[in-house]
């Protein structure tokens, strides 16, 4: 096994890849991916276009990166809120309103997601995105049936429920006033804690 | 008030319409909707491009008919099989599974709306066809209530997040393998029945 050391020049690399990303995602979210030109994204990192290519290949690439970075960054997020939880209720408004707050403050790049999430190619990214949540989400499920908190169910097919649901919200949000986060939040949980069983194990009120 | 008197020439304009749409939700469903032209839906109707003219003045409003068409189609049958059944949870199954077979059977033309949804233009179009679901999918809400099927609760919410859980299921099918329709709408009507609260209310078993 080789080990890893971390040079000056990867801190550096990875330092700058970030404000990429970070210039990226502001472009896309500002002009949609269509519009958008390695030339602005070079720009608003303050790069030459040259120098730009040396990080990524194609404006397709630095999309897909950037999608990774927020997806990633997402997953930090989530599991940092729900690791304040104890009890499955908690966790579960934990990860609903991490996902609602979180593309609430990125709206105009969730807004380019949504419209580039459509294509086939952008389809199946996505999906596959999509279902490293949906295996975190599993095991939330059935860490919680294994403690009694919920029934045995398809875990699987209650996390999709789940992420869809969350999604449905998200993207109305982008394109209508909609409500509070923390209505969506609330309504959202409570309605997924009675999908998954959990009043019914707590023998909470009707 | 004018009486509406329909004339053989109107007879004759819907039945032509009618297989114009039909022709062009089997073009759109093979070429998908960038490579699609007039002159082919003009084909498979067959028909010249100068008729097709006289009744759509654009793809685009091709497109919206088929859409509209698809959708009222899919109502009717909605309509039709909740009819059927008695109880709250007959008719949630019946809603459920009518959604999941119908799109189903037209797999590729559901790929194309999928495609299409991505634009802001599309994205609100078809909001505000679901909408009309929703309104739809509230009713039956509010009436199992009002019979104490379910308990009080924002009924347009929880109809939003019904749409949504199925729509996840139907945009899965067709990117992948993916279950049964008898498996998926099992899964989606339970997990559902639970969301909206109604074992609680039946005091079914847990």
């Amino acid at each position: 096994m080789t080990r890893t050391t971390t040079t000056r020049k990867d801190v550096l690399q990875e330092f700058r890849r970030t404000e990429i990303l970070a210039a990226a995602a502001k472009v896309f979210g500002e002009k949609g991916y269509e519009a958008t030109h390695m030339m602005d994204v070079a720009e608003a990192a303050g790069l030459a276009k040259g120098t730009l290519y040396l990080y990524f290949p194609s404006k397709d690439a630095i999309y897909e990166a950037t999608l990774r970075a927020a997806v990633s960054e997402l997953q930090i997020l989530t599991e940092d809120h729900i690791g304040r939880e104890t009890d499955f209720a908690g966790k579960l408004a934990a990860f609903v309103r991490v996902r609602i707050a979180f593309w609430s403050e990125k709206q105009s790049l969730y807004r380019v997601i949504v419209s580039l999430g459509r294509e086939a190619h952008n389809q199946k990214r996505s999906i596959a995105l999509q279902r490293k949540v949906v295996e975190y989400l599993t095991q939330l499920f059935r860490r919680a049936s294994a403690a009694g908190e919920i029934p045995e169910q398809d875990f699987e097919a209650a996390a999709w429920a789940t992420m869809d649901a969350i999604r449905g919200v998200n993207e109305r949000r982008v394109y209508s006033e909609g409500n509070t986060t923390e209505h969506d939040t609330r309504f959202l949980t409570e309605f997924l804690l009675n999908a998954v069983g959990w009043r019914s194990v707590q023998g909470g009120p009707q």
